[in-house]
């Protein structure tokens, strides 16, 4: 039983199906598959839902249609509620993020749900009135209107990372060690004398600059290999022009 | 000097004005202002994305146009690019909760910026290149896609989050202190013996009861003056029915 299972993202009375295609896409980015649409308009462009809905089109068929909300929250515990406007129910009222871990806790036993408004006039007070929770969503407070799958992306995304099992994906390359950090000092020590880049009295300030540019972030035994060939091969080039130097001498 | 005006949000190549439109709405929901959009495309519907800007019309009126990212992001420090794909520049790449107090500290002083690729392809390798960090939206492994008004909200989100400014509604009544409460249940409880509810035996454990179902959250002193008023009515409807009891007994 996966718990985003429980989770149902209710839309009352929505506009536009291009929102709804989002929508689908927004909760299928955040592993959450049940989507309900109460009091549908006769006038919502479905195909524009069908497009917008993407690669989401497993959660564009399967969603369920209710006459009320009443009927579609009507299995669910927590039925958290989403508002821009204060004062109404103002102590069940949570920042999103307050609220995930509130929704999961219930939802690891039990179908939850999350109740969106229209895109113009949000949900009517009867409708927050069925509302266990009111979801606040932190935004500039000249501006809270938010489009309405941005409002459901944030609080599935809240969810979803309150679950705690995106795994980020890291560096692979092994972290390198001191010896081999000071080995590949060593060559670009060796290497900017054989470049005459600095006098010998400079080169201890010289590597101490390099130390911190080098050090700033974690040097991985890829990261230092790379900048010992490149030492090798500046020493190299080095090298070949001495040669040169010295065969044009003998030549005169 | 507000710290999100040094925040500009880039679009490289977008296709779809109504994405473009969204945009604008999402960075405006999260106090962000500075919009600009790299190698325009000649079919972009700039109708449809006024249309999508909503409200968002000063951030619509000051998207800037750039030729090429290298120079839309020529005066910035921080070049934070979006990818869903993994195994490119990882090393410097972090959740987008772990960046946001790195884009703050930056962007107190200097200008940054936030770099999200086309719809289709995202960035290219070249223009990762040109970001020294890059960002990773958690979403579920097997839907790594984002709508692109999706991937910016976020991104704007958890920037303004970070910064702390967002002040939650709360309750403003005062919370009841327990000689309030106390009066509250002396007036359940009579008003439970007076409406005939329990019987004397049963009334200390019904008391638990309730005072179970009131003290699970926390009761402010409007809803104890509700809660006894409600009493008090019930125990007046009570005495009335014992007058009108003894009238009739008179009566016969």
């Amino acid at each position: 039983m996966n718990i985003l299972d429980n989770i149902r993202v209710v839309l009352v009375n929505p506009m536009h199906g291009g929102n709804i295609g989002a929508v689908c896409r927004a909760i299928n980015n955040n592993g959450i598959t049940d989507l309900a649409v109460v009091d549908e308009r006769p006038e919502t462009d479905w195909n524009e839902a069908r497009k917008l809905a993407c690669n989401a089109r497993e959660q564009f068929e399967a969603i369920k249609k209710f006459d009320t909300l009443r009927e579609a929250v009507a299995d669910c515990t927590v039925v958290a509620g989403t508002s821009a406007r204060t004062g109404f129910y103002r102590d069940t009222s949570y920042p999103v993020r307050d609220f995930a871990p509130i929704a999961l806790e219930s939802a690891k036993e039990h179908k939850i749900a999350l109740v969106f408004g229209r895109e113009d006039k949000g949900l009517f007070n009867e409708e927050l009135a069925l509302c266990s929770h009111i979801i606040q969503i932190p935004t500039d407070e000249l501006y809270r209107s938010l489009n309405l799958s941005h409002a459901v992306y944030i609080c599935c995304y809240e969810i979803y990372t309150a679950l705690g099992i995106f795994q980020p994906s890291e560096e692979s390359a092994e972290e390198a060690n001191s010896d081999l950090r000071e080995r590949m000092f060593d060559l670009w020590r060796e290497m900017m004398t054989e470049t005459q880049f600095v006098h010998d009295q400079k080169l201890d300030h010289m590597m101490m600059g390099l130390r911190r540019i080098f050090n700033r972030g974690k040097l991985t035994v890829p990261d230092c290999k790379i900048l010992m060939g490149l030492a090798k091969q500046s020493m190299w080039v080095a090298d070949q022009w001495r040669k040169e130097q010295n065969k044009d001498k003998k030549m005169h």
